[in-house]
């Protein structure tokens, strides 16, 4: 089996996979006052300082949190929350047009149901959302932007946003800078230092799934999305999985060690299976930024062809891939990410991402490349492409 | 290590752990459309059937969350928003003064942030919610009421609430019933169809922490909490934790199918180490419902102690226990459920929470029964008491 969406689950690394099975034979609640309840809060304690070692933050800046969904949650609604509540005029919530869902839905629900000005702001022909777009939003009543919101690295089509720049724009209005980096940690260079607040996950990089994070800067407040004993800064309740957190924090500090020499590889990969798949199907159109892109992802439209059936078809020949994002899998609406870079919705539809990661290997590349010419012929033939 | 605070989370399960480090060994993300997304689609379904078996509901009104508090806070919230949205005019939440953090900060959210009008009804000296309360409580206005919350078993004193007869009479004014029964599954006969909505959770019951449900009545609205990709009926979002959820249904099934000679073994340990406590200590108090109350729980106040200092003593004396909730342990507050219940804030400070489990043996009682009255006489040695 050919395993081509890696952006959508990554393997386990071993010693992530070896941290957890050895950490399920304990127990104890890390809030419990005994020695097991001790040992555990240890372990959860030395997580979180391996995390901000690895990524280069502050340790009680670490917020765990249940994967990238509730960070990203977390971030936009605790951040929205907070600002307005203390200034009833901060009502502007500013995204760009080709987030992850996690981030769109939560916009469209503040705006629908909690009085907040959703703005999803355009992109250009590489997915790519300017400093020029951004300051032009910023032009007016910046005074009323609650929290700005751009993801570090697209999901579907790999292109890498000017963070720094972007997160120097909000911070020259005082405006809190939210980044979804799910994608990019461990793949490229991401400095947690430079937002306000920052949301990775365990499964994109080696961990386990349900198990995430959110970077959220010690003087950035948050209201909470979910209630209770309040346990990370009282700002995310629910019992921590100590067992999770020990195999997310091994997972994120080999993967960001390993980040360089292995990011070159997968890249390497990665342009070798663009350059074959160009040369065999020569109309097929690479999506997302040539060169500033997440060094695992490929992403193509194939003109006249369906990406719902090109995938079966390739999986059919023990090739996985995806039509975008696994989260919006399913639904047969054109990528939202396509059509705000300008693709008609034959051509969104028309799509495939093949993204490779930590065990990608030639071989890999040479199956795809075996199987899709085929593939897109056969799938040209049943659209009448 | 004698262990007597399973009420704060409880050891896996053989078969649990051994179903979790199998999964981990898959990939796929289970809204992939390839075959290894939907060889975790299966999986994840396949436990879905499991839970909804082993408890007696429909598969499709499991929905899985991140756990206990995840659950209690989309079953309050969502509900709430729901129907108030429905009907402006819904704005009480009625819930007990005894509920777990995760019931009484989000209900204490919604009435500070979300114009609810939240009422926390009192319990009697045996922390029992009667019908009568909650009929005073409807006989005006009944017709706002969003929605009820009543927990099925009390995590600190152990008493189990009248959930039929509670929820019988919500249902007479159609208003829908939500119970916490993270402490009652797989420990008392709990019935998921008399209610609306049902939180269960991992780790209370021999599966995974990080791993939860929420049983939610197909008939039942409910908002998002957590915006996204709408993996659970688009009323949970976030990529699903194939593993960790496999696992849990595995813990859940388990639990359920060895209650009765489980519970019944339990309970005559605890029913043993009641007596022998009373023996040692004539004036210790036993604290909730003495016949009708969870079989694994022992709920004293050693009056002229702390409990903390008790704790900390047997603790030094391999004996792991708890002065309340784990989830507001470290908090100096004498707990709200023994307030509730009428204690005195030194009684309630005074007290300590013996629960035992499925790993529990003779032998922990023992251990017990060894240390505690050198532990009590140090303890009120200390306070002068």
């Amino acid at each position: 089996m050919t395993y081509l969406d890696h952006a959508a689950t990554t393997p386990m690394l071993p010693e992530a996979r070896d941290a957890l099975v050895a950490a399920l034979g304990e127990h104890g609640n890390p809030s419990s006052l005994h020695a097991s309840g001790r040992r555990a809060r240890r372990a959860v304690e030395e997580s979180r300082e391996r995390i901000a070692a690895a990524i280069g933050c502050r340790p009680s800046e670490v917020i765990f949190t249940s994967g990238g969904t509730e960070s990203d949650n977390l971030a936009v609604k605790g951040i929205f929350w907070s600002r307005r509540d203390a200034d009833p005029a901060r009502t502007r919530v500013l995204t760009s047009a080709i987030e992850h869902h996690a981030i769109l839905d939560t916009v469209e629900w503040l705006t629908e149901h909690e009085r907040a000005a959703g703005e999803f702001l355009p992109v250009d022909a590489y997915g790519r959302l300017t400093v020029d777009t951004l300051q032009g939003a910023l032009a007016e009543r910046a005074d009323r932007v609650a929290v700005i919101s751009v993801q570090w690295a697209n999901n579907e089509v790999g292109t890498v946003q000017p963070i720094p720049e972007l997160a120097e724009l909000a911070h020259q209005h005082g405006i809190p800078f939210h980044t979804d980096a799910v994608q990019a940690v461990a793949q490229v260079a991401v400095d947690p230092t430079l937002v306000d607040a920052l949301t990775l996950t365990g499964h994109k990089l080696g961990g386990p799934v349900g198990v995430g994070a959110l970077v959220l800067g010690r003087q950035v407040a948050a209201t909470p999305v979910q209630h209770g004993g309040g346990q990370e800064r009282d700002v995310r309740s629910g019992t921590l999985d100590t067992a999770g957190i020990v195999s997310f924090s091994v997972a994120v500090d080999a993967a960001v060690r390993s980040q360089p020499e292995r990011t070159a590889r997968v890249r390497a990969l990665r342009d070798d299976l663009i350059a074959r798949v160009r040369d065999l199907v020569p109309d097929a159109i690479l999506n997302g930024d040539p060169t500033d892109r997440l060094p695992g992802n490929a992403h193509f439209s194939f003109p006249g062809c369906e990406g719902d059936a090109l995938l079966m078809l390739l999986d059919a020949a023990g090739v996985e891939c995806s039509t975008g994002s696994a989260c919006s899998a399913g639904v047969a609406e054109p990528s939202h990410v396509l059509v705000a870079m300008g693709a008609d919705p034959a051509r969104a539809r028309s799509s495939l991402r093949f993204s490779l990661g930590h065990t990608s290997v030639p071989a890999d590349v040479d199956a795809l490349v075996k199987a899709l010419p085929g593939a897109v012929e056969r799938s040209r033939r049943a659209t009448g492409g």
